[in-house]
């Protein structure tokens, strides 16, 4: 019934659908089978794309030929940049999306590639000859041969959903689970592990009293995670903020004693850095307050997100609590928050190339390797897709260094430490994260994905073209005086200290309160110049001008890293008396005394930046 | 958690919308309780809307207030009137559908009532004091207080789907089955029974050659369901006919051994006017071909539905079988077709009003009814949420009657007869099926859904302005001769005999060949009156005049049953001599000997066709 394909993919989320474009895009013929097709890259929990560090990871997709930006652009109802008071490393694209259209455009791009089949079934057998996935088998009994498998189960396998003390199965709320697989996994030596994650009530929109909150709007100059000339839509929605109390905390504790998590009937290790509502109380005993962000789920619908207020407390404790929040005194729930476990599969187990050691040309992406996060799923799916493809046709593997980028980290962070529990990216996580902005993707993968033939040489050449546009812009101020008369006005007026001589351009740039603008204003010849670029072009120099001693300094302490790899420690190294170390690192190194900084660093417990550190010291 | 509801509506498929709007519109707060917020009004089957004997329905509904048909034209991708060549009786509107906005428009609209409300979750028992149902409790445990409750639980309660030899449980494919209420309703004393339905395959449309099938385009002048201004999209996709042969019933013959419905595995009646392509080889063996619409699901998906194709057969067959049809030879499956074995209860449980003899304040709608398709189960949901807010308000029931509506007819035939199979609307069921045409729905029904505060008075105002501003050509028609001099070239042109004086425009109007513009044509007087006048008010005097001896008839007729419902019957008349009595309908009146025509009417197998009989003989 089915012919060979090259890739077949198991699960149509976010890390499915990424790996489908993936392959597509290197040329691969793929077979997407996924259990629902009306539910193509359903966004389970927040309809929103990007955030810290999150953002940085979808502008990585984008540059190397992947969709998730450009869809999440075409479906914006709110951007923000967020933390752009802080240096350019920190900014992060940020997007609420209409959940509806987000998912019917990833439908229909993959619908639109030739080489990409669909098939709408359950997968619980991965068919393994010599070693090797050749294929798989569904719930009907069919048997589709492919030459090499991606797995992305999200949460699906084996999900037990929890509110209070009800548990049933499911992967998702009102959908079925996915059984068998994880089971047939095992027998063949995997190792699987349990997790958990929830996600907040929906409420209705038309209850909420938004005059008791903060109204939250988007950018006004709206910017966009492609660098394609994606078309974005026009208008934006207003989204809330309005905060818990007291009142709601001692509400929300009188569901403690029947909390799934709690009372310890939910196993799994849940997202640190997503708690749930109860888990902030009960951490964060001193706060008397948490934030609670009111976000549309689309342009039409009423439907409302109470981000902030993730819970599987049983649901009229949740109701209770929620009509306690400022704006949410008649709030009507359309759907009570829960919690679900799910199988994953410790990380370590895999390859770089997220291809498994066990079983060759079988691949895990996505939340079965116990990250958790739409951009974490769809970057691994992306770097999944390119390496099935790449293995096939024996070609060179894709392994993205963590100088390179987010999912350099990510993945790496996957593969050699595991982790064990819901793993999401941080910009903290990312050593050199100075060097891996969201303003440089383009510039830092996208010849990488023109070379490997993820991306047109069309799209190579404007990367270029802007590289060079900004170097001509970082030239002309490296080479050029200002004339301090007429800077010097412009200077008072923003607070800033007069000049006493005329100085290189260059030179004043990297005082803070100055930017490329007010050089051009006091500049004719200069105005001109950047008249011809586009913003990211201008805003690219601007960077690169400004953070120059930073990011140079960086891109020393890599080189500098790379060579000490094999830099020999002396075993006798008093790693205790280093105290910019972390705690668990001096212990663990204390125990092992590693020989090289190569070992070193492979010492599960011993961060990237606690690497940093001994470098720096030994050198 | 909730506050006590008017009308808690169960499941938000075509029943469960219509139900909700009906209660919405008549002012009751509302609780739609859903297993899946995101499958609102999903079209478990074709993507399409009307049709002959439904299009009328849906007209119905139209003219009553519910969205039905306002939504299927904001999302037509096609539109069709069927059977134009025969006489406005049988003239029925049939669109193709846009499947993801057909469902996202309804859920939007349920959306903008204030009275509506929203829970996603499961109903597993129904709360009954005193006789009475005074609520729900859902899956979760909670207990959801109401005045009053409709079940509109579609396919889904013990939902069981088989494909070849394989079976597991879902309500539709993809989906969870509804499970407890059916074994909660029958220990309340209800009765229920099994029926199946089964959905084609869905197949690839990039992997069609469309160059060998014929195109079927839209009609070139679109109209609408809705008598309102509802504006629909101005293009229309082309759909495709194409043919099985004696290759393609080979081929599936070879997969009758395994056969869920030939092998008694399914024990539930299926439709025997919707027939599984391996029903209508078996049934119909002389037939060397059966006709294949191929319909694409929407504007831009590629997915098509393999209209004529509906299978159980085992997914390896159906596919061998597909690729044997002219243009499927390299056609590509998106997922198998299947059947699903449901529970239904025997429609004789239910008053005229949908209300349950059992339980007071509990309605049944829809598929739970034991019928099939979109049209009988919203018709069936609106009737059942008008007669909730009724009931519980003390007010009138509503129950229309079989010379009222097509809905009218569909809820007598299931509360007096019941139905063994799924039961669907035909013409033929309509005894006064030339009264209750598609033009004439809102003359019918508008009125009566004022009375009752469904519609607005502007909207009764337009309805009884269209009928005045007919009776104004009418009587224009019946007053005024034609000059035969003027009329003559026309006649003559037309094949038409001349007239050799002049003549009521009326009378020449009956002439089939003529219409009434060629009437305009010859009077200038008579042009400038129709200029005054839009389209559907001139075709509905047109209409009246053309076949006012029919209507005529029709009317006496139904005066004349009024009157004999009483009138007796000699128990000694001889049955058995009446030939164009039913077979069945002889021998029961035989065995009965019922004393009056209304006796006569309620025993099950005489059908109305047979009481005319009766009453056209006794008169
Ligand atoms: C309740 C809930 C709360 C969450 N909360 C957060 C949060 O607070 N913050 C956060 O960052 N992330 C959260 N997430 C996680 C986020 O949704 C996931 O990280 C992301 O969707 C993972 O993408 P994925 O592609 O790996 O899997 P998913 O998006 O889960 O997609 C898996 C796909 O695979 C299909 N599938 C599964 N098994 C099979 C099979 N055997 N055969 C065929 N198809 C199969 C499914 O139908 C589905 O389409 C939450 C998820 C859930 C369910
Ligand atoms: C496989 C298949 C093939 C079909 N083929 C045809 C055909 O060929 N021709 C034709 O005319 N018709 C066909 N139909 C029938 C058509 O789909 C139905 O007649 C129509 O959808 C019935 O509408 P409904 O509102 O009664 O139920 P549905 O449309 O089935 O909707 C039921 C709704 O109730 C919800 N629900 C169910 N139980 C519960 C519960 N306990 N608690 C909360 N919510 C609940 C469900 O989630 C769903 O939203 C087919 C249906 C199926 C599934």
């Amino acid at each position: 019934m089915f012919k060979k394909y090259n890739v077949i993919v198991v699960g149509g989320g976010h890390a499915g659908c990424e790996a489908a474009i993936a392959a597509s895009n290197l040329g691969s013929s793929v077979l997407l089978v996924t259990m629902n097709m009306t539910t193509i890259a359903q966004m389970s929990c927040n309809p929103a794309m990007g955030g810290v560090a999150k953002g940085q990871i979808l502008r990585e997709i984008d540059a190397m030929g992947g969709l998730s930006g450009i869809i999440a652009d075409k479906t914006t109802i709110q951007f923000r940049m967020l933390n752009q008071s802080k240096g350019p490393a920190m900014w992060s694209p940020r997007t609420q999306n209409d959940r509806m259209r987000f998912s019917e455009e990833w439908r229909l791009q993959l619908e639109s590639r030739d080489n990409i089949d669909f098939w709408q079934d359950t997968v619980n057998e991965i068919l393994v000859k010599d070693g090797k996935a050749v294929g798989v088998k569904t719930s009907l009994g069919i048997e589709i041969p492919g030459d090499s498998v991606v797995l992305t189960n999200g949460t699906f396998l084996n999900g037990l959903i929890h509110i209070g003390e009800k548990r049933f199965g499911g992967g998702r709320a009102g959908e079925k689970a996915a059984t068998g697989l994880t089971e047939q996994l095992i027998s063949l030596g995997f190792t699987a592990g349990r997790m958990k994650t929830g996600t907040p009530p929906r409420v209705d929109g038309r209850s909420l009293n938004y005059s008791l909150m903060e109204e939250q709007w988007g950018d006004d100059k709206k910017g966009k995670f492609s660098y394609t000339d994606v078309e974005t839509p026009k208008e934006q929605r207003c989204c809330w903020i309005t905060y818990t109390n007291e009142s709601v905390h001692e509400t929300l504790k009188e569901g403690f004693e029947k909390s799934p998590m709690f009372t310890g009937r939910i196993k799994g290790l849940g997202p640190r850095y997503c708690p749930s509502i109860e888990d902030k109380i009960n951490r964060f005993a001193g706060r008397d307050r948490h934030q609670i962000f009111v976000e549309p789920e689309g342009w039409n619908t009423v439907e409302i997100y109470v981000n902030g207020f993730s819970t599987s407390l049983p649901e009229d404790v949740q109701y209770k609590a929620l009509r306690k929040i400022p704006g949410f005194e008649n709030a009507r729930m359309f759907r009570p928050g829960y919690a679900i476990e799910y199988d994953f599969f410790p990380p370590m187990q895999l390859d770089a190339t997220l291809e498994t050691f066990l079983i060759k040309n079988l691949f895990f992406a996505g939340q079965i390797n116990g990250t958790t996060g739409y951009e974490e799923a769809a970057s691994q799916g992306m770097i999944a897709g390119i390496n099935a493809h790449q293995r096939i046709n024996d070609q060179h593997e894709l392994i993205l260094k963590r100088s390179e980028a987010y999912i350099g980290v990510l993945i790496d962070d996957l593969v050699t430490k595991g982790t064990e529990e819901p793993y999401r990216m941080f910009t903290s996580r990312a050593e050199h994260r100075l060097l891996l902005r969201q303003d440089n993707a383009d510039e830092r993968l996208t010849p990488l994905a023109h070379k490997l033939g993820l991306v047109s040489q069309d799209r190579l050449d404007k990367v270029n073209e802007k590289v060079e546009n900004a170097n001509t812009i970082i030239n002309y101020l490296r080479k050029t005086s200002i004339d301090k008369d007429l800077i010097n006005p412009i200077l008072v007026e923003n607070n800033n200290s007069p000049l006493t001589q005329n100085k290189k351009m260059v030179d004043l740039l990297t005082r803070p309160q100055l930017n490329i603008y007010d050089l051009a204003n006091s500049n004719a010849e200069f105005k001109v110049l950047l008249n011809k670029f586009d913003e990211e072009t201008i805003e690219q120099a601007e960077i690169k001008v400004k953070y120059e001693s930073y990011f140079q300094k960086e891109f020393e302490l890599i080189n500098k890293m790379k060579k000490m790899e094999d830099q020999m420690i002396n075993p006798d190294f008093e790693y205790s008396k280093l105290n910019s170390l972390s705690k668990e690192a001096r212990e663990k190194l204390n125990k092992v005394k590693p020989r090289t900084i190569g070992q070193a660093s492979r010492i599960s417990g011993v961060t990237p930046s606690d690497i940093s550190v001994l470098v720096v010291h030994l050198s």
